[in-house]
């Protein structure tokens, strides 16, 4: 059977709107964030320069859809990590895990700082850093109440601590490497014995 | 006795270079880093633009100084912080706590992300912060020979895992919780006992 035609051109719609994402991550990645312009998005894409302003108003607009998509899929991940695990400790170990190959792969893909710059002053970015933070915190707190981690600091402030600490596997060279940072970062969770 | 001439000329050049720092700063925190021109700077510095660019070419230039002047100064504080220190153990904490401290003040301090986009492009501050590294890895290593950390995890990577992790000071309201941030930290580097 047939789609109908309103599918077909939703469908159509979203192919366009993704190629968009995809074709200005590619050409601001290739030539930094200030070169970009929506000629060159447009012609990249295949389509015309008005269609494009149908879709988006500016690159900024653009890279902004880009990083909403990435993050969502990144906070779908952290989400599936935690749902998957069969207890608190490994639960906690699977959120912190899957969180340090994320930043290992956002530092390595990131089309820089500047873009980083001008994402993080949009709102939607800070809500999306706040969801992060709450998962994560959730872990914690479950992994509190398991005695399984440290109760004399907040589960809110270990989250704060989880959440740069692992970043640091943006710096780090391999999966090994970022799996020894993940060690750490529980390590420092541990109930204080002395 | 008066100062010679020469040495006066030099106080004055040292002076006026402060004030344009001190200004600059100033104004981007006020006014954001895109709408501050050499014109405002030199008005509000009290000097001709003429005079205003026998010190620097232009605004980034400008910043790049200021931000070296007060790298410079966290690092000799952190090399105070260590070298003030008793032992291998105190020294590390010292350093932590100092560094902690720093990150606190620069994230609330600091003008923007706009603008430390635009500083960690410069190689001087990538050198920094390879001397902060260098600095903190050895006070590791210190720490390593003593048997008081894990030796399972190289000094550089630990390294890297502390100055992260210490960043979320950035993120903390106050003292008491930078204090927590580092115990956190020190515990991650404990031996792993298990």
């Amino acid at each position: 059977m047939p789609r109908l035609w309103n599918e077909t051109i939703e469908a159509h719609r979203r192919d366009v709107h993704q190629a968009i994402l995809d074709t200005t991550a590619e050409l601001v990645t290739e030539r930094g964030l200030r070169s970009v312009t929506m000629a060159q998005i447009a012609e990249r894409t295949g389509i015309g320069r008005a269609t494009l302003y149908k879709y988006f108003p500016d690159v900024e607009a653009i890279l902004v859809a880009w990083h909403d998509q990435h993050v969502a899929g990144h906070l779908q991940n952290l989400a599936d990590a935690r749902s998957t695990a069969a207890d608190p400790a490994t639960r906690l170990h699977a959120v912190l895990a899957a969180y340090a190959h994320i930043a290992h792969e956002m530092s390595h893909r990131h089309p820089g700082t500047e873009l980083s710059a001008l994402l993080h002053r949009d709102e939607r970015v800070a809500h999306a850093q706040q969801q992060l933070h709450d998962l994560v915190r959730d872990a914690l707190t479950e992994a509190a109440h398991a005695g399984i981690i440290r109760a004399d600091v907040t589960p809110d402030e270990l989250a704060t601590y989880c959440l740069h600490s692992l970043t640091a596997a943006g710096d780090l060279p391999s999966t090994e490497s970022i799996g020894r940072l993940v060690t750490l970062t529980l390590a420092g969770l541990q109930p204080d014995e002395r």
